[in-house]
């Protein structure tokens, strides 16, 4: 095993103030957008809605791992996450999410994956 | 919006050294018990093989969020991801990963989801 090698990079997505999405079609093509934006290959899109006003929960299962969206309307956010294999750059598909939700305030941790094998 | 209510605990999860599943049974029995230890609801297990030795991706959707699991065997290695809204423990769910997987080594990083709207 390389260890230096990481099998990809996380990103964790808050968004504060975007546009609440209420259409689980508008989510898929939201996220579909999103993954083939990084050159990713989709497998599934599976959303489930909690009704009116309940939220949108779901993900992009991905060949090369998944994006995850999960909405609270009733406190004016979304968290989302991004994890792609490989070498692949997720800024285009964070754009999309981004110019697609229209966020007023975004907080994005990032971690590779796969590292660190011996912090334990 | 009570800026010190987070949506919940997301954790991410490395293990190298793992037993590595093989059937996708095994895997959506898995997910199931680590959702239902922490009281969670499961929605729908979705998982896909890529055939012999290629590994295995997927995510238990949960009514509170989700866990995913993407396996790397030629690797050694397995990410997996426990996002849980509201005040659950993920660590029942953890404890079930570990057990059910047996990992040499372990790296979790843990993130609070929907603080710090203002570090835009």
């Amino acid at each position: 095993m390389n260890e230096n090698h990481a099998p990809g990079l996380h990103l964790l997505i808050d968004f504060w103030g975007a546009h609440q999405p209420t259409g689980l079609d508008q989510v898929e093509t939201l996220l579909r957008a999103a993954a083939e934006a990084c050159g990713a290959r989709v497998l599934e899109v599976r959303l489930h809605g909690f009704g009116d006003g309940g939220g949108i929960t779901g993900v992009a299962i991905l060949a090369e791992s998944h994006i995850s969206l999960h909405t609270w309307p009733e406190r004016d956010f979304i968290a989302l996450d991004i994890f792609l294999c490989g070498d692949r750059d997720t800024a285009p598909a964070l754009k999309i999410l981004k110019d697609g939700l229209s966020p007023k305030h975004v907080q994005v941790s990032e971690l590779r994956r796969g590292h660190n094998r011996n912090r334990t």
